[in-house]
């Protein structure tokens, strides 16, 4: 695969059977990354792809858009013709909406974002840049899942959970999701024959102890890395990590009202127009 | 104000009276800017105040943490000795973090964000480096508070908001706030007088149309600047953007739990494990 200098098409028709779903795809993890291989692998036997990810790694970039710098899209040239691919100097969120506004100029009729080398269970899920495509797309009405392997090493074993991508892909295809609505699915490290199922699970109530790693420059300046440790608080056996723990896929439902509706009542007996 | 190079102390003790709460201040348009210079000449009058606040503007960097990168902090000069500032290298919720973990070394009894420069009203909420900074203060476990300002001028009037500030930071601190839940709290662009009060609020149901601004540099390459229009399709008069359109400042309760409950026992009808 390599880097072309040419500009996008100006228009992008899905090509070879067009009964088939048009599926973009996107990661964080950039587009060369293994795991965006793997879900591309899978996507070009249900549908037509394209793929639009950025072109380097953009992890934990949270819901981050470009509004203060300029935005790059290169097309690659791919062995497999029937499958575009773009590279794009934004966040996975620009991705999404370059690919429908400037790529595709219409909607896809899927959005998938991984596979992630890393969790995105629980709380990552609000730093996560692999599910923030998702949730873009699902506020541009699109239906969209976000897949994630619990295993950040870049040589992960993504070979093993494609059949699990292929069941949970062709029952939102199916089935469609409630408007408002994408799905947080992350996969336990086991071998394919480990993993016990796939569970609808609510996001557990979890948390990053952060712990920074401080050091001095060579001049003497001190400077810090980010580090932590995750602590789950959450007993429950219905969340993602109890599921991810106890060897099944978690399936988590995520909405981008954040409203907190059950407080509103409350709310309103404070004295604020007093 | 000048900015130090010197390392921050190695722990931030609250100056001043000790009954006062301590209160951290933070925001996305940098430690520069008008309207987080507004917050904390509020917070001085109610707490003992740290600022801890990015070096440059982060607009839209929504939840995005810094985790391939160094992290600087710098104390700054500040002519009121009774409070504290540091400018940070990072994102908005880099801020946070290094506040509570590095600064301050325990969690502050609130952390106020903003006051931004521009609307994070309905979907806004998620792009927004200002509510993610108090997003990620809530996940901590402090009450937390995003204050933004319908009006994107560097010099915007913010002299004018200043006692509903006021009045909406001591309700949180009499009151505090529900578990997981943190305040978005928006002002309309109006004259003291010609607001009619604070107004508790759901999240409209709107979204960013976008439309790229197609260029070509000087060597004939393609790039993009993304701008769009927003688009409210909600015509609930209990949304922010009703409350800002009708004179209301806008309280939205927010909640870092992004899961779909309400989808949960239809997700468990699906064909997922056979």
């Amino acid at each position: 695969m390599k880097t072309n200098v040419i500009s996008p098409d100006s228009t992008e028709e899905s090509s070879g059977n067009t009964t088939k779903p048009l599926i973009l795809v996107t990661n964080d993890d950039g587009i060369l990354a293994p795991g965006i291989r793997a879900l591309i692998s899978v996507m070009a036997e249900i549908g037509n792809v394209v793929v639009v990810a950025p072109d380097k790694p953009q992890s934990a970039m949270g819901h981050a858009i470009t509004i203060n710098d300029t935005l790059y899209i290169n097309k690659i040239s791919v062995e497999n013709a029937a499958i575009s691919e773009y590279s794009c100097s934004g966040t996975p969120v620009d991705c999404v909406k370059l690919a429908v506004n400037e790529i595709l100029h219409k909607k896809p009729d899927l959005c998938v974002s991984g596979v992630n080398h890393g969790s995105n269970s629980s709380i990552n899920v609000i730093y996560s840049g692999t599910m923030s495509a998702a949730v873009e797309a699902g506020i541009e009405g699109i239906p969209a899942i976000g897949f994630s392997l619990c295993d950040s090493d870049w040589n992960a074993d993504f070979e093993t959970i494609k059949s699990f991508i292929r069941i949970i892909t062709l029952q939102v295809l199916e089935n469609g999701l409630s408007e408002g609505v994408v799905l947080n699915v992350n996969f336990p490290k086991l071998k394919e024959k480990e993993i016990k199922g796939i569970k609808i699970c609510r996001q557990a109530k979890a948390m990053w102890m952060e712990k920074f790693d401080k050091r001095k420059t060579p001049q003497g300046k001190d400077y810090y890395w980010l580090t932590g440790e995750f602590v789950n608080q959450d007993k429950g056996e219905d969340t993602d990590e109890w599921a991810l723990e106890h060897g099944y896929i978690s399936v988590v439902p995520v909405q981008f009202d954040l409203t907190a509706h059950h407080t509103i009542q409350h709310l309103n007996t404070w004295n604020l127009n007093e």
